[in-house]
């Protein structure tokens, strides 16, 4: 099945305690298309530069990614500059050139219209619900949001999430939007504001996932080497959603499962610089590593 | 069969955003003792002043605990006054009088001597020693400790690392004993100092546990009313330590399962101030709250 996803192709500088990457592929339409193409078709809306380099898009077509709906235009491509410190936990901005992004009005080719799922990464909420109004009736609707919406969009992401079934969110995020510090709580009341689902990502801890009143603890995988985590969240999306758009199972058991694939897809990219760890990546590593997870959280009855 | 704990036996104020306890019972070897208590008998070594209730001591027999190395002595109670903000995760200490436990020189009863299973909760490592050195031959020794012996004493700690069997310890605690900051490394290299497992605290996040190797990550429940995470990391252990005192089998699967039983008992203690919460908890209520972590961490084969 077809998944659209509609955010941000770019180019990274990165640095981390173990290295630099310069001017390296980038962005949350790329890093969810990557993780989600070994699972689906994916078709992606984005902008890019004039600059942005041929070979990035020759490796997105080696993934059966759909790029009719990314669009050049005069321009120099997003970029985004950033650092991680010892932990890894945090990324510290030092640059955001917004560039073609900052005039992105995304229109989407007809032939993505009757797209199955659709992803919107995180743009802005008006971005969000101007594609999903250009899709017919999609059987699932995803999307991620961060700080900066909560803060600055608080209305137009509420009425986004009127649309939503899933909501992809960090445990942080979900207190900021709900006004309340209590997880467990604050999760009620977004609930309430229009998804079934929330996908609570904690990083180095896991995914929380509640749907209904019962909740799921997903575990990380311990690393002992993280290289670079940035686009863990668009990977955990990607093989999230992926998985869902690949078996077509709403149910709690097989969304369980996404959001260990999920997780499973994250913790392939922090082993590598940019989408590295992906390009070399083949499916039985990741049926292998899923039995990694369910060794790794598994425990017996009394 | 038999657990002996050497810790503190105290009485906390304490402030969060729900409410106050003043001068309430608390204490290391106090909240281990409570929460083994469910599953094994539990002998307790430690020292109170001329001022402790006597109903605190009423209390500990009714749950069967041996009190016969818990001196009492001229001088007042160790006290400890802190308070916890919003979020929970941090507690911040106010004030702590030692007083009676600064001259505090453990000797253990005869009868203790045999004790199956010793606990050694956070105190001075030199005292942990001295007091493991007065058992004759433990079957499994299990020990907290925390970042202010760390730092203060970090070769009496290596030391008394050499006759640990399982540490309990937090991550961050973790991360600084090794000198470390990535986790998976930092246990690897405190797993080369004497203990055979480690099992590694991270609050709300749950916990993880590393020996031979493999880990094992167990949630932590999403709880709505977290009203005093005083005693969390104590009673866990008590889960922990009790119930392998229970089922005497130290076979990876069932520590797995003790490990999920120290985060039931946690997951109990933080629901009230102080001691309130075991107070009143049944073992009922214990297996079936097991059974929550059981449906909250499943997740099928692909």
């Amino acid at each position: 099945m077809s998944i659209l996803v509609v955010g941000s192709v770019a180019l990274d500088s990165v640095r981390t305690p173990f290295g630099t990457a310069k001017e390296a592929l980038g962005g949350s339409a790329t890093y969810f298309s990557v993780a989600a193409s070994f699972f689906a078709d994916v078709r992606v809306v984005a902008v890019v530069g004039e600059d942005f380099p041929e070979e990035h898009l020759s490796f997105l077509k080696s993934r059966s990614i759909d790029l009719e709906g990314l669009v050049r235009v005069p321009g120099r491509t997003f970029r985004w500059t950033g650092e991680y410190g010892f932990d890894l936990n945090d990324a510290k901005t030092l640059e955001t050139q917004l560039n073609v992004f900052a005039a992105f009005q995304p229109e989407i080719p007809d032939a993505y219209r009757e797209s199955d799922l659709v992803f919107l990464a995180n743009i802005d909420p008006d971005l969000q619900r101007e594609v999903l109004g250009q899709v017919r009736s999609p059987k699932l609707v995803a999307a991620d949001t961060m700080n900066y919406w909560i803060n600055g969009k608080p209305e137009a992401l509420r009425e986004t999430l009127k649309s939503v079934d899933i909501l992809l969110i960090n445990d942080a995020e979900t207190r900021q939007l709900a006004d309340e510090p209590n997880l467990v709580r604050a999760a009620q009341k977004v609930l309430g504001w229009g998804p079934t689902s929330l996908a609570i990502k904690r990083g180095e801890y896991g995914a929380l996932m509640v749907r209904k009143g019962r909740w799921f603890a997903a575990p990380a995988l311990p690393l002992d080497s993280v290289f670079d985590p940035t686009g863990a969240g668009d990977c955990f999306a990607g093989g999230f959603i992926g998985y869902l758009a690949n078996t077509m199972n709403f149910e709690e058991a097989n969304i369980r499962k996404a959001i260990v694939m999920g997780s499973v897809m994250a913790s392939f990219n922090v082993e590598a610089f940019s989408l590295d760890r992906l390009r070399r990546l083949t499916y039985p590593e990741i049926e292998a590593r899923y039995k990694v997870f369910k060794r790794l959280a598994h425990f017996e009855d009394l």
